[in-house]
């Protein structure tokens, strides 16, 4: 593949030339995974010149393969009436999400421009967190009242058909006065119904429903125990306010762990793409990096509190770092298991017993292993059983330090509502480092005439 | 929530029982939260226990909540007969998905059980691999020839109607001779349709399909571009043989994402829940950590050859761990971005200048910074300038180092097909602490008797 004409420096000349026509054909050859590919390596000014030159419904598509920051970021350096026009275009749940990441003057100079009912909408949605059902759901579903025959329904969809085509029509949900959910009937059970029947008659059990305020794991939980596709959600009087699909539960669901998996890594707000602006990412980065290096600062501490005994045995300079990384290791294997666990609601926040039960041995085993390897590997090369006992048993005793703190810590994180993704890591390794300092050079010390020199 | 009556102690006891009636009411009675994490803290042995004393559809909504390697340890522990009997209760693309996780003498008993027509589509799906739409399609989709009348499918589904409830009934497929694909039709244009109208008029489009061998990541990117909700699945003759759901496709990068969550923690395979066997935990943990110490003395020996400028001032001793770690942080924020970026499809392996380009201003920007700290507190603390100078300069050099192989190793990786979650961090903090130990004891050797004593 030659780079010349790699399909995103197409797409960047066809926005440098503003010429609507070139851009729309050239994003038009693209297949669906050079153009987000493309999408991704433009700049900001780049995309917000793109959302201008394209139709609104063109822009809607480019606007939704980017996260919701970015967006909104676009959605604020465009004309608010453009900015409105482009909303439109999307589901009721994406609109509430962009809107809801907009300073709180460019939301509204938005929403004015918007219909006034859907601007309504837009503000109810916005309302609810985005990892409840209410976040998560969409106001694009087709409810009718109870009375309704199956023929007036009929008449409706080909009323509206043109409407309609976006819906995720499967269901049609059926309510009686104000709203309130009395019934779901799958599309096919309509087609095999008599003209004349009445929605009520032919409603064979109760909703399955959920509420506005259920969270996310529980829609997941409660999606794979069942067979639906989509589930109504009520508000508090049981009205019907919106659907949420199966589609968008996991892909709510992936989003985060992608999200877990960036913040483990030490990106802050779980977010960096190399085509962000280079002062965001350096900021981030460095705002975890900051945190890193005071926490290493105190303890290295423990090792200046030894210089004395390092003195005597210089050798033991070279164990330091081993020690270190390898308690980072495994806790950060608990810590991973206990992230893990926490997600998918099998292991409670105040379940401390019972992860430390599951890790006590485990690490008792790991611990003497890797011990045993250093200690053999210490006596090959210096050949003195004390120096080899020192680090074995400094190195046994601290994994299984590691593997009880990394199990615990996302659990406490978690019962004070702190992140565990983010805050786990570094907690973990400031705790074990200064275990582990402490334990090889503490050690040493109490054998010191065997292993200086 | 008192711990003695806490939901899996309950269904541990009425398993125990061996009372059906008990284990079923028990079941009944959690909501699917509280079910998921029961069946997560039972043991192999109860696991099996519990899906033979249950009937066999009830048994597989369990068998769903678990991995495929746990169903199909399950499957292998229980009579092939009842093995057979659960599975057919599930939807083809898991029915392939457990089966292929089993030994092949154990795949065979238990497909001999089943109806030969099932067996032979559990043999064709998991031929394919599962990160693609064949492997992520299931069989359970309604297809009719063109020449059916809208009359004939409403009989169709009406004659069939206990069959298809479980169907993801949104589109049907019309074929023309050899299940050709020609076109689908939303069930809504169905209903809207005159009964006496053929399929072949009523179709509006050319179809839009994926092929069997589609990847994962484009069938996302697909599905992102466009509004369907499934897509037909098509082998390498234009025939219909699957559908691939949104949900799916979401569900399977969801799981993708935990994965690398799990390796790039250092967890083999990417899965360890706290309930499997204490020995598969220990042995899939270790087997990662015993590469890890290896590679650790390795980067340890660079510290043993400069042992004699180490005794002259011990105090370096306090740094090198600080100089592991800290470049350990900066080149696994950098890991974390390309991997999430190769997931995205938004960075190709061979960008590898890209990827540089993107990283060096970065890397040197918070080097500095980092170095600059460094540097200051360590001034503070001894009052020497050249060995401020030392760590200061070693440590922003190694983090443009880190960010840099951080940034490419995944690339690398991948380019050679090897697993970037697993192999990236290992290879990284090798190469950055031998590099951060040379830098700051070669530095050090050079200006030794400025800071020696």
């Amino acid at each position: 593949m030659s780079k010349k004409h790699a399909p995103w420096k197409l797409l960047k000349k066809a926005i440098a030339s503003q010429d609507a026509n070139r851009v729309e054909e050239c994003i038009d050859s693209f297949s669906a995974t050079e153009r987000a590919r493309a999408i991704s390596r433009l700049t900001d000014e780049e995309r917000a010149l793109l959302v201008t030159i394209l139709s609104p419904s063109a822009a809607a598509e480019i606007v939704e393969e980017l996260s919701e920051s970015q967006a909104a970021e676009i959605m604020e350096d465009i004309a608010p009436s453009h900015a409105a026009e482009i909303l439109s275009e999307l589901p009721s749940a994406e609109q509430a999400d962009i809107v809801g990441e907009l300073e709180e003057k460019e939301a509204s100079a938005i929403l004015s421009e918007m219909l006034p009912s859907e601007a309504e909408e837009v503000r109810e949605l916005k309302q609810y967190p985005s990892d409840t059902a209410g976040g998560l759901m969409i106001t694009e579903y087709l409810s009718y009242p109870s009375t309704f025959t199956v023929d007036d329904v009929i008449r409706d969809l080909r009323d509206h058909s043109e409407t309609y085509t976006h819906f995720d029509v499967k269901y049609i949900y059926v309510t009686a006065n104000h709203h309130t959910l009395i019934g779901v009937l799958p599309l096919r059970d309509l087609l095999l119904s008599p003209k004349e029947a009445r929605l009520s008659n032919i409603l064979s059990e109760k909703p399955v429903f959920v509420r506005t305020k259920t969270p996310l794991e529980d829609l997941k939980k409660f999606l794979d125990a069942s067979a639906y596709t989509g589930l109504p959600v009520v508000d508090k009087y049981g009205e019907l306010v919106g659907v949420v699909k199966r589609a968008d539960v996991e892909e709510a669901l992936g989003e985060r762990a992608e999200e877990t998996l960036m913040k483990i890594s030490g990106i802050a707000f779980g977010e960096e793409l190399r085509s962000l602006p280079l002062r965001d990412r350096t900021v981030r980065r460095f705002s975890w990096l900051s945190v890193n290096i005071f926490l290493n600062l105190i303890s290295a501490s423990v090792i200046a509190l030894y210089q004395n005994t390092l003195s005597e045995a210089v050798v033991l300079a070279v164990f330091l770092p081993i020690i270190s990384d390898m308690s980072g290791c495994s806790g950060n294997q608990a810590i991973a298991v206990t992230l893990r666990e926490l997600t998918l609601g099998i292991v409670k926040p105040y379940e401390f017993a019972w992860v430390l039960s599951k890790e006590a041995l485990l690490g008792t085993i790991n611990g003497l292993l890797l011990g045993a390897i250093l200690g053999a590997v210490t006596f090959i090369w210096k050949g003195n059983i004390y120096l080899s006992l020192v680090v074995a048993l400094a190195l046994a005793l601290n994994n299984l330090i590691a593997v009880s703190i990394g199990g615990t810590i996302p659990l406490f994180l978690k019962l004070f509502k702190k992140d565990p993704a983010l805050a786990s890591g570094p907690i973990l390794t400031t705790i074990t480092d200064m275990c582990g300092f402490f334990l090889v050079l503490s050690f040493a010390t109490l054998v010191l005439s065997k292993i200086a020199g």
